[in-house]
């Protein structure tokens, strides 16, 4: 298995891994999604000052409107994080060559 | 750093180790991405019939039209696949549970 692949499968697993908690593993419940943050994102999370935080993200995330977070929602709070850091990765490599 | 800190992290060395061979970081040029998908996903190129399949792809991938594969593109291909498995995968599961 490459790294990109294991990245792939990792993602899933990880997903899977809170999802399950209820038996459906299929989508994230807000409590899931709450423990999936907590202890998955917590940099992420202790740079939020809204207190409501994860209320407003499941309801940005939440495409279906069904008030759960499948793996597709999931996904693209993913890649809006992966994006940002990529941007700042750049931005920071580019100051350091200055 | 957490296991899915870790996966964010990884997806973008991933990217740049392969972006970066032109000296343009930002972007996967078509012998780049050739390379990358040779490298880290052989399973899945190695599954297309269409010998102009990278093409193809690439086409599909490139949104702003500039012949290049930005780090947003690249994410698209990897929500896609892991998409695609994440659903093999739940399948297959109730399939072992019938």
């Amino acid at each position: 298995m490459t790294q990109l692949e294991k990245c792939m499968q990792d993602l899933m697993l990880i997903f899977h891994n809170y999802s399950g908690e209820d038996g459906d593993k299929a989508t994230l419940s807000k409590k899931e999604m709450k423990k999936l943050i907590e202890k998955e994102l917590p940099t992420f999370l202790a740079a939020q000052k809204d207190p409501k935080f994860v209320d407003s993200l499941m309801k940005d995330l939440d495409q279906n409107r069904d008030d759960k977070i499948n793996f597709e929602e999931f996904l693209s709070l993913i890649c809006g994080l992966s994006m940002a850091c990529e941007e700042c990765f750049r931005r920071s490599e580019k100051k350091g060559k200055k």
